[in-house]
């Protein structure tokens, strides 16, 4: 076990990991952390130690070699290993989910889906077929359960989380707009889709503002 | 206009947003970058320099006032006017999307909803009745649409991103795995789920680690 990194710096390997894979698409061998600090908009210290939290692949004088450091950073996001998942709540976001070719490819592994409604019960989703809550106990006892991905209305979020996780899942995908906390010390990844669409807005008002000016 | 602010820093300025609005929750009035940095895990030299390119809201010995910061953020992000969106893609995430409660809390409002599948046209998401593509033109032209939220195949995502841009739709929101890039200088804002997957996998690796460590 190195030392522990934070989850701030964890949040920012996915990115690192996509930059990383764009220059290697165009043949680019190494990359200073000032160039990478350019390109990202994280400060070459910040990317600095982000990266040193890592054991420091960078080399004085000559930067990071992009193949190495995507190869590590991929190992470190444990792209080399797979994990189950179930998606608890069959409506619109967990459809959708179920069919989000992505995830599969990343190694993570859907292998079962739940939800209240007798009308899904028994439907197919992407080759799994729709389970009742009823059964969950019993499928997460009898399987091993990394990751419970809940698409469900955020006043039920809480208490599923809690079960799931008393019954050994454990991490939380929680996709309703409520954040969760929980009492034990299971992992939670609350989904911020709005933080986007905010993003969007920003940039948005911003060229207005600049096209208005340039008219004038 | 201010001098430009980069793209990086407005994509973390909707966390700041959140960690300050969680802090005025608790009744915390102040804080230093100092503070700031441990829990948000970003170097306090970067959230000055984040922060500084707004004008700089902190003071020495002092620290940020939470309250005007955070108003401060909320009108830098628009979130004082209101935008007009459109759905483009009236599947699972489409309808998921529709139906998500904290967009038009946060200044977003759909007005329009699109698909090719005939049997999805005339149905009622939301209070929006579905159309088809056949009138996206004529609808894009007659309304002011602010942002295409594309919920349809990869590899449809790049034309009509094209089209509705040139129609005079200024913002894109891509939830197709494959990332999109324009011709034009409209805005796009790449949707990647999976990063928060990946995020969630790392830390389950660590724990499992981390326990097995301890079980010697």
């Amino acid at each position: 076990m190195g030392k522990k990194v934070s989850v701030a710096v964890i949040k920012r390997l996915p990115r690192y990991y996509r930059y990383l894979s764009d220059l290697l698409k165009v043949d680019i061998k190494r990359i200073s952390s000032k160039e990478l600090s350019k390109k990202m908009g994280i400060t070459a210290s910040q990317i600095r130690q982000d990266l040193n939290c890592f054991g420091g692949f960078g080399q004085q004088g000559y930067g990071y070699n992009i193949e190495s450091l995507y190869n590590e950073i991929g190992k470190i996001l444990g792209l080399d290993r797979r994990f189950t998942t179930i998606i608890i709540g069959a409506g619109n976001m967990g459809n959708a989910l179920a069919n989000y070719g992505n995830f599969k490819k990343r190694g993570y592994d859907m292998i079962g889906i739940f939800d209240i409604a007798q009308e899904r019960i028994g439907k197919n989703i992407n080759g799994i077929t729709i389970m009742h809550m009823d059964k969950l106990d019993d499928f997460i006892k009898e399987n091993h359960v990394d990751i419970a991905i809940l698409t469900i209305p955020s006043k039920n979020v809480s208490e599923v989380a809690e079960k799931v996780t008393e019954l050994g899942v454990k991490g939380i995908w929680n996709f309703s707009p409520q954040d969760l906390h929980l009492s034990s010390d299971a992992i939670v990844e609350n989904v911020h889709l709005s933080d986007g669409l905010m993003v969007l807005g920003y940039r948005i008002k911003e060229k207005d503002l600049q096209d208005e000016f340039e008219s004038i």
